[in-house]
Order: structure tokens, then sequence, then C-alpha cells
């Protein structure tokens, strides 16, 4: 029939008897007829006790040591999947990330691929075999290292994978049924979406939906690979994203109705706003603020400068990060304050983000008026605002993130007639 | 000064704790002014940790993948020794089997060291680095499949590489002061050797003693290899293993008195006793019952053929094998009896076999005089009797053997004056 890639996060395969049951599925879909790739995460929380054991041994390991310990989990957990699908009478065999070809840069801890070379992998699918793959994974082209990719790394292994191998789809396996109309954990009655294009799911992504990491999904678009998320937890199907030709086809072959308008909204808690008071009206003074930033790191999300007070010749600028860079960030510019010449640094942490992502916002231009108007009626105030061609963003304080989110998902129509399904635990 | 290969078992590095002591030790030599490369195994219960995972994933798991899962331990213990090590200010690098250039065939779970290519091993010391090498493992030449080397593998690394390195010495840290003239945990006045020849190192290790394997001790010998066998829990001077040209120039420098006759005896109890009763006494049996055998992978020890009684024209044939052999060797005998024509088959699992080995035995005929009369005065019936140029086997009932050994070791001056040191633990 096809080629499938498919990948199985921590959660997954969190004990022996999870590891049994993922076997069984992938040797059902062997047996279907199909070239099956297999991308595995380490099982459950090993990750977490590996680092742990570092922290024990020394307080800032070597990135390449980190490296080396880590990949012991993909090891581990691609052996034991190896050894129960053969229990099931299928060849199954194990590839750590440079076996199977996955070529990195030398950036220890968030490695990023830069050449694919599954030669070994395609042998084994030759020989009929059923190749199980390390997420997370590679070696660096230059120093031979062992490389992780950081964040997100398994999902990226596997879109990877099936583009250099041209499989039909990637499925990424998880703890839910698909990609969500919203959080089902803060909107009950989130829908499942059983298609999001690339750009929507990127959009998605960024505004703080946990499903899929930008990056695989970067990834995907860029060789127009499919991909599937879907729970290993039940035989539904999932989500598809895809191309916006891919899904015009589908919505011309009738597979579904039409694109909806609006695909999901998503609040993100993990941002921090820093607000810089009273900085000279000269030109080059942004610049100069975020260049400090950047050599610093940080990385900056939404940015407003409110327009100049003549009285004073002054300015305010205020930006988003993430949490977890606000005493970095407030360092960085304090070393140039008397560069710059600002006044005050005002920083706070207790913001949301709430964000409104659909395609069709493109051809609907009632979209942001009903977007302010359900956050007015839900008394929630907007303190900063950013949008693109198919996003809308909005800053409020953290404590109104749920009732936004409600209320923008009742007032786009995207509310379902059940409650979603939500199962334990997260993958890498 | 020179270049120092150490190996360190699984009981040296059983937790953070002791891979952090562990690291202190190596820094310490590296600072001497020593070019050091350390192999490991895995942490303390590791490898059974990992074993119990496969069970519970697969009853007979396919011997790649059991490899390719077992080969996480030491990959966890490398890199955490190389981030200890880090953590003291030296730079220490990790590398895996296949890294460090040791080359096998393809037999996964017993495979033999075909090649050593450690080019990136020595990149790394003429850089100043220590280099932290897994044990146990290596690349298969022809498939690149990743091997394991089976018992004695961490200790057959360390040589190995050591050999290939043109090192001045191999260190093995283990958790007992040296090898001694016997298990002290059965002759308490057991006393260390400070000086073994390969040769008398070999017939100990085939007799039963537990600190060395064969295997590395044969490779040392083979590049003529000195051995330092130590305690990682102190720092008192080893056992050196030696060739007797080494031996004769260190007793010619008076580094050493003198090599003393015997260097220890030693209780092995995991044989069993096989008798083929009633074998027709033709040419030609005798190979059929050991090509049987061999035919069924059992490994044979000691064998006794009777003298045939002129009556019957039937012989009786006794040999040795693995306790673990014995159903296997029974099946196998069973499966050729027609053929053999042979009466029945005796097993007995209550065996030991008493060794004494001493290469000064060679020169002094009173040996076997004196091994026998030590073991009629402490009772003990001998009921199969082999040697070899330097070594004296004997076997006995089961629950004599502490007294036989006591009795020959003090009956050849062995007896120290004080008691030996026992540590807890063992390693791979």
């Amino acid at each position: 029939m096809g080629l499938v890639v498919q990948k199985y996060g921590g959660s997954s395969i969190a004990d022996a008897a999870s590891v049994r049951r993922v076997a069984a599925r992938i040797v059902e879909t062997h047996r279907a007829g199909n070239g099956v790739v297999v991308v595995v995460s380490a099982m459950g929380d090993t990750t977490d006790e590996l680092l742990d054991l570092a922290e024990q041994v020394s307080p800032s390991p070597p990135v390449r040591e980190l490296d080396m310990l880590l990949t012991a989990g993909e090891r581990i957990s691609m052996a034991l999947l190896a050894m129960a699908i053969s229990d099931l009478g299928a060849e199954a065999r194990s590839y750590t990330g440079s076996q199977a070809g996955l070529i990195t840069d030398s950036a220890h801890g968030a490695a990023r691929i830069i050449d694919v070379t599954p030669g070994r992998i395609r042998e084994a699918l030759d020989s009929g075999a059923i190749p199980i793959v390390a997420g997370f994974q590679g070696v660096a082209q230059d120093t031979k290292d062992i490389t992780t990719l950081g964040r997100g790394g398994s999902d990226t292994t596997a879109v990877a994978l099936a583009a250099a191998l041209g499989a039909d789809v990637c499925e990424i396996y998880t703890d839910v049924d698909g990609v969500f109309s919203a959080d089902p954990r803060v909107v009950p009655r989130a829908r499942q979406l059983h298609v999001v294009t690339y750009e929507e799911m990127l959009e998605l992504a960024a505004a703080g939906a946990k499903v899929l990491h930008l990056r695989c999904v970067e990834y995907a678009r860029r060789f127009d690979l499919p991909i599937h998320v879907r729970s290993s937890f039940s035989n539904r199907e999932g989500t598809f994203v895809l191309s916006d030709e891919a899904l015009a086809a589908r919505i011309d072959q009738g597979d579904i109705m039409e694109q909806p308008i609006i695909s999901g909204t998503v609040a993100d808690l993990n941002d921090a706003k820093i607000t810089v008071v009273g900085v000279p009206d000269r030109p080059g003074e942004a610049a100069a603020i975020f260049t400090a930033l950047a050599d610093a790191g940080i990385n900056i999300d939404m940015i407003v400068q409110n327009v100049s007070a003549a009285s004073t010749g002054r300015t305010d600028v205020t930006f988003t990060c993430p949490q977890g860079s606000l005493v970095k960030a407030t360092e960085s510019l304090d070393a140039v304050r008397g560069v710059i010449g600002f006044e005050d640094l005002l920083t706070d942490a207790e913001i949301a983000k709430i964000s409104l992502v659909g395609a069709g916002m493109r051809s609907n231009p009632g979209v942001s008026a009903t977007f302010f108007k359900a956050l007015a009626d839900a008394g929630v105030n907007v303190e900063m605002i950013s949008t693109s061609e198919i996003r809308i963003s909005v800053v409020t304080r953290a404590d109104v993130a749920t009732d936004a989110v409600r209320a923008l998902h009742t007032a786009f129509g995207l509310d379902a007639d059940g409650e979603a399904v939500i199962y334990a635990g997260t993958g890498r």
C-alpha cells in the first residue's frame, strides 16, 4: 500500500505493557501491507531520571556529555520496542540516530538536522523488516559526536525521515486524539479538527499550542509531507496537517466539506511583559534596545511602541518574551541604560497571550470585530495587540485567560456538542 | 610519564557519589603527568535492570536488540564519569565502543574483537583530554550493528585498547585488592600476590578464580601487556600480571625477591560430572561421545576413562562440564545412545574442582606428593585428577571443598599473618 512513518512519544511507551501495546499497533499496520518506519522517544520519565543523575554528578555538565547521556533513553526504548515486535512474529531492527543517517550541526542540546541519509533504513525496509529509529538524536557532521535536537526533537526526526524516505504520511502518536480548537483542559467543549493547514498549525504552535512543535511543522511544510496527529490510546482518526493545495484537493474530492474560517484559540501563560519607560524619541533607540536583547539570545514575541508625548520627547516601548528570559532581559537592558538613556524598566509576569488562528480570516473581514466584541462582553481588558494574516493575538491579565479563550471559542461557533477526551501524560 | 588505561567495574561506579570518587582518582593520575584512558562498565545493577525490562517485553528477545539495549548501560556511566571529571577541571570526552574503534565479529552477546582502530582516542589524548570508553561493546565489521563482548567484556576492552595504544600498563580496578592465593571468603588467611605470570593467571582463571577473565589475560599475554589488578576503594598496590621475562627482569632488579613456587589454590563449585557407563571398548567410541557434546556447544573440562574390564569389553567414560549444560549434555548423549551403545548415564552436580596453580611446579617434583598428602590428611576423597605443567586439579565432593582448599593453602605455606580485606559487590 504505502510507506508510513509512525512516531511514538514517551507517554505512549511508558512501561513494558504499553511497549507491547504499541508493538501490536505497528505490526497491524505492517500486516495491512504498509512499509512502516517507527521513531521513538525515551520511555516515560527516563529523560528526567537521567537529568537527575547528571545533576548529582555535576552542577553544569558539558553539553556534549549531556547529549551522550540523554541518548541512552531512546536506545533503551527502541531496543525494547524491537523486541516486542519480534515477539509478535514480525522482524524489527533498531537504529540510533547516527545509524539512521540523521546528520546534524554540532550545537549540542539543540542541534539542527542538515542532512538525512537513511541508507540502512531503506535496506531494512527492502528486506521486509520494520526499522525502529531513535528520535531526538543525530550525529554531528564535523565532530562525529552524538547530538540531541532539543525540544520537539523526536517529532522532527520523524518528519525528516519521512521526507527523506518519500513516505506517504508521518503519523505522530500522542496522548490526545489530535489537534483541538482549544486546549480541552481549558475549554471542555473543544472540538477536534479534522484538517489544518501548515500555516494554521504554525500559528497555533507559535501561539502556544503544545501538540506539535513549530520546528517539525516547518520541516513538514518545506517538504509538503502530510502529518497525521493521533492518539496511541485509540483507533480514531486524528488531525491531518496539510498544504493549502492538499486541503483544496480533499474538499474537491468531497473528503471534507469546507475549511472552517477559524481553526482554534490558544492561551499562552508562559510569557512576560517588559516596558522600557521614557525612551528618547530619536531614530535608532528601538534598534539599540532590541540589539541588546538579541545579543543576550532573548526571543522577543510582541512589540508595541506608543506615540510619544510631544511635551517630553520620550516614548515607552513594550515587548513580551518568555518568562524564563525575564531576568536576563532586564540585566541586558540595564547594561545599556546609560547609552540609551531610558528612565525605567517595568516587568510583569502575570500576563496571558490569547490568540485566534484561522486561514479563513484572510477573506472574512468581520473576524476582528467579533474577536474584540467577545472579549469586551467577557470583561477582558486588552493590553497589547499583534496580528498576522491568519492570526490575532492580544495580551491580557493572566487571571482572565480562561474566560477569554472560552468567550472566543463560543463566539466563533467552535463549541462541540460533547466533551473532549483527555489522556494522561506528555511526550517529548 | 606514561600512558595508563584504567578500567572501572560496575561496583566501583555504583552511584553518583562513587562516580565522583573514581573521577577524583582519574584526575589525580592525569595531573601526575600521565596520559589516561578510562574504560567503564555499566553502573551497579543497570545491566540486570535492563535485562528485567527485556524479559517483561519478550521471553526470547533477538540478540541484536539485546545488545542494543545493554549498551545503554555503559553510555550512561561513561557520560556521567566524563561530567564528574569535567567538574574537577580536567577535560574528559566519552566514546562508545564503536567510536573508540572496537571492531568485532557479529556474534551478538559474545562478540570477539577482530580489530582496534582507536584514532579518535589518540586524538583526544593528543589534545590533553581524558577519553572515557564504553567497555563490553563494539561494532560488527560486516553488519555495522552494535555488539557486546559477553562475560569479562569490559576487562577485554581495556586490555585491547591498551595494547592498540601501546599503553605502559592496563589497570583493572575491582572490589578486591588484587589476586589472592585463595578466595578470601573461603580462606581468611589468603595472601595477596604481588606478581603472577600470564600462564599462572590463565590457569587460576580456568580453575575458577573470578578476579580476571581468561579472555582478557589471553589478550594481554598475546600483546605482552602488563595488567595491574587493584582496588578502587584503596590506594594500595595490587597484583601485576606479567610475562615470565618481565617477572625475571623484576627479580633481577630486586623489585621482588623471587617467584613463589605456588601462586594459589582455587575451588570451583560450578561444574557437574557425567559418567557414560558401559561404553563398548572400540576405537572411535570416545570420539563419538565428544563429537555429540561439541555439536551441542558444550564445554568439556576434565575427562577420565577407566581401563576396561577384560570380562565385559566395556569401559566407563567420565567428564565434567558446567552445571548449566547438564540437561543439554544428557539430552545430546541420549540422542546418540543407539549409535554408541552405552548402558547408562550417571550425572552428579554435587562436585567441586580443587586446583593448585604455580609456575614453580615445573622445577619442584615434590608438589604432587604434598598435594595428595594434604588432601588425605584432611579426609578429602579424590574422584578425578587432571594436571597441566603448572596446575593440579582434582574433583571432590562439593561439601569438602572448603576443607580441601584450606588444607592445601596451609600445606604449601601460603597462609598470611593477618586476614584479607573484602569489599562488597562485583563488576562485569
